[in-house]
């Protein structure tokens, strides 16, 4: 695709999205770094322009047009002091609550802060008086730019409708040659646009009925139940699983797959049996209702990542919507619960029983098959299945970042818990853990049992000292690898040279000292078989304490890889 | 007040509002210059304090607290880089969604980058990680000081609870001595604690029920409808009023004077009589419900401050509630039109005939005082009154900071009008008010008056070159006073020798050029008699025109004063 063309597309897919969500007026100023936006905005037939050279009058006329409509009017400049002449109607605007799409054309990142004219640092520009910034990409054809571009309209004016309204600012990189090509908006190729439903926390009749209907005409739906603080949901998705026949997939952090143990709609095991292609194939959706953060299961992502084509609806309060994939249609701020009652109590058709059955005999088949391995098999997997088959039920468990949590995502099946488990989730690093673990346990006033890694541990063992001065109980399980094992999985480590230096680290720690230090109970479970002996002894153990359990980072691959071997042969035997 | 008394009352007052917020655990890392903070978070009981040396495993520990409460957890901790430690959690808690309220202790100004030992830049230490960041006052008695410490715990709980949840930031500058008094929470003078209803845009059954038996209970009760950009809930104010028989105090930006114009309940001449003290202990209410911005009348507001032991609930949307005078008791996130319904329906009171009928009363008292000056008087608010009955019903109307707004507030009887107002109350400034009625009457397509002064129009000259391209019909009035007739009425204006230089700043603007400049249509009305037929002669021009009408800075204030000796005399008589 020539330079001219990549920017006509980057550029008409913003202003696509812009309209599909409401936009109707524009304000432009003139210059030339701006050019894309004002040629092609200028040309569009569904957008009323008008210019206004001073841009200080533009912006507070861009705010009277916004005033009357209650949507958002979007205001174009060029780059420089262009853009600092619109400081005083941002700032009214903010404290008025009128919305308005700022967007500032800027030279390219090479062009920046080198001495080049009318290039001035536009970064956060409006400081704390925009209720959003946004340094854009620069343009390129790669899907997941233009994803980006459609992605960051629909963000834009989500957050400045968003109570109370304010303005929001986009700053557009553009290289030259500047001009678009022009007269071609019937035949553009864009992406699909993408809706919001924002402002509501309570889902109103009208977008109840369409979504019903959407539920209703769905063949092959699906229900993703991602991380979340909030339990109070759980029945209401239970419900609309029953009712639609839609499989129910319960990420670990989702609080449901203890409560939904023996649920019907319970599909635990997709993390092992998502590995194949065969089976992705055969479990394609039609239709996709997801609740909170992006699932821990890579294979679940990679799964939903191509389906671009399928409506995705994705619930979540607020407008900062998690969607690393970019495969939302409709992003939707509501509460959870309400919206799964508004949905059930229309829903109107026969559960999906052949759809459901499907899913639950792969999932049936692919748990069996973990049970086996975790009987069998010495590696990191099957140790983490062996404790969380060992542990008081309904007791608290966090896990640690990286690999904890996803051995857990995978060895926690129906066989294992129910418990309540916790991560650090947000940013899923391995710093802190051991603090954030005691914390649950001081709040929860229950014993606390963590599962980590050995590099997690030692980044956090100053937090142990909190063990002398209150009475948590906290059982930590450190899986001894010698280092970083989660690197094993990754490409990296097909090259030996540099490998254990950055990635391994080994600190060849033993732990049992940290445990003196502080004066913890402490102990060594040698082999797999004392898993469960040692895990249960813990019951009678108070405050702090440590069980080492020494694994082995390479095999641990290799015996995982065989796992995901084992589950696509054991399910295409079945079907 | 001693300086340990002082700083005993302010960090209390933060405390106990805190603990009204449903505050009850805080990690605190030990340091010196947080003492004020440790001791007596420590020394209250019933907060839970837990001591962690290591700031960066505090953080974690409070995450991991607040992970399973869903409260915001309190992380106290020292200056210098004792804060910046806790940045790997705050980070976690931003994207986790977790509430915490981090409190850093801080130098006082005047040791703030001079090369104080420990004194750091803590000002937006966490960027753009938390959700609100505020550098708290240096402790005083003062009770604005207290009010603003007390009123800052409230904002940081709602914004730490809005939904996505996350952390804020709290800085505070304490000065030597540092040691608080200890063992005075029975005794301790603080605040009345404040109230917040927040992530709701529907109120609850609970909060519905609770509110109206407040509003049930009230005998002299008062409804303040702010302004408002959203319009929708007028009827439902209006339906809350009649069914309570509590004035309705409407705002010229509230949508309402027009809309309500025939109604029983509206009270629209209290920017008038609300000046004198003997009818401001009259109308002394009991319980105040008010909903968005804070009203244009620096009289109401004035009446308003002293009331600080009355229930007083503002409805907004969002948690940036716009209570400059402090004096708000409860603080509601909520539709207004949702939560007026829910009170309406619920209420089990006959209305208060009297109360409503002594405002009404006074009301048509002043605004009869008030229709009678603009017949007889020639000063501006005069002048306003008569444009005002000179404009064709149902228009719209501009109106410029900062005399022409307010002479409106106090002139728009139900004698004029009913028109659409508008105006930049947003920061009230005097830049853009031309461009931003050019963007009204672009977006109305309507006929639009602004009302401004010269020294606004003289701002924003060039705004007018919209004029030739686009085709709007704006007719500006502009009360030619030589410069900024809002001056006149501070106290500043007693001091003749730099008064003219800095504040009149007078122009001495012929706007019969700016008009050629650009085309416009032109006329001077040089008597208040020629009013009338002026502006109702605009009716037959198009485009922009300008209608300039001179008028005398100082003559103004002396009348305008006169004015509110004539309400209050009349008032007088009639009670």
């Amino acid at each position: 695709m020539s330079h001219q063309e990549t920017l006509t597309l980057y550029v008409s897919t913003f202003i696509q999205q812009l309209i599909h969500g409401g936009v109707t007026k524009a304000v432009i100023s003139p210059g030339s770094r701006s050019t894309p936006l004002a040629y092609l905005l200028q040309d569009h037939p569904q957008i009323d322009c008008h210019v206004n050279v001073d841009e200080r009058s533009a912006a507070f006329y861009a705010l009277g047009m916004a005033k009357v409509s209650g949507r958002p009017v979007v205001l174009v400049c060029t780059s420089g002091t262009a853009a600092a002449n619109y400081y005083p109607a941002v700032v009214e605007a903010h404290y008025a609550r009128i919305p308005l799409l700022v967007l500032t054309a800027d030279r390219p990142h090479e062009l920046r802060e080198v001495g080049a004219p009318q290039a001035i640092n536009q970064i956060h520009l409006f400081g704390q008086h925009v209720k959003w910034f946004s340094d854009m990409a620069i343009p390129e054809d790669r899907d997941s730019v233009i994803q980006h571009v459609s992605r960051s309209a629909v963000k834009a004016l989500a957050k400045a409708m968003d109570a109370p309204m304010g303005p929001v600012h986009l700053n557009f990189p553009f290289r030259e040659p500047l001009s678009p090509v022009l007269g071609q908006w019937k035949t553009a190729q864009t992406q699909t646009p993408v809706s919001i439903m924002t402002g509501e926390k309570t889902i109103s009749e009208k977008d109840a009925v369409r979504l019903s209907k959407q539920v209703n005409e769905a063949e092959k739906g699906m229900i993703i139940a991602g991380p979340t603080n909030d339990p109070h949901a759980t029945q209401a998705l239970l419900n609309l699983a029953d009712k639609t026949g839609f499989p129910l997939l319960a990420d670990p952090l989702s609080h449901l797959r203890s409560e939904l143990y023996e649920s019907n709609a319970l599909i635990e095991g997709y993390d092992a049996f998502l590995k194949s292609d065969e089976i992705k194939k055969l479990l394609k959706p039609d239709f996709i209702i997801r609740f909170g953060a992006m699932p821990v299961s890579k294979p679940l992502l990679q799964f939903l990542s191509p389906l671009n084509d399928v409506p995705h609806l994705l619930v979540d309060q607020g407008t900062d919507w998690r969607d690393p994939l970019s495969s939302v249609t409709e992003y939707i701020d509501c509460d959870e619960k309400n919206i799964s009652e508004a949905i059930s109590s229309r829903a109107d058709r026969d559960p999906a029983i052949a759809w459901l059955d499907l899913w639950k005999k792969i999932n049936q088949t692919s748990i069996e098959e973990i049970e086996r391995h975790t009987q069998n098999e010495k590696d990191e997997g099957a140790v983490i299945g062996r404790i969380l088959r060992s542990l008081p039920a309904n007791c608290h468990v966090m896990a640690g970042n990286s690999m904890p949590i996803r051995d857990l995502d995978t060895f926690w099946t129906r066989h294992a818990g129910p418990f309540t488990l916790w991560a650090n989730r947000g940013a899923n690093g391995i710093d802190g853990v051991v603090s954030a673990a005691l914390g649950i346990a001081a709040e929860t006033m229950e014993p606390v049992y963590l599962i980590i890694g050995d590099l997690s541990l030692f980044h956090d063992l100053n937090g142990l000292l909190v063990a002398k001065q209150h009475p948590v109980n906290l059982h930590i399980i450190v899986l001894n690898n010698n280092g970083g094992g989660i690197f094993s999985f990754l490409p990296q480590a097909a090259e030996p040279v540099h490998f254990e230096t950055l990635f391994g680290t080994p600190p060849s720690l033993d732990f049992s000292h940290a445990a003196k230090l502080y004066s913890l109970f402490y102990q060594k479970l040698e082999s797999i078989e004392d898993v469960e002996a040692g895990i249960e002894g813990l019951q009678n153990e108070k405050g702090v304490t440590i069980t080492e359990i020494l694994t082995d980072r390479n095999e641990n691959v290799q015996v995982h890889r065989a796992l995901w071997e084992k589950v696509k042969a054991a399910v295409s035997g079945v079907l």
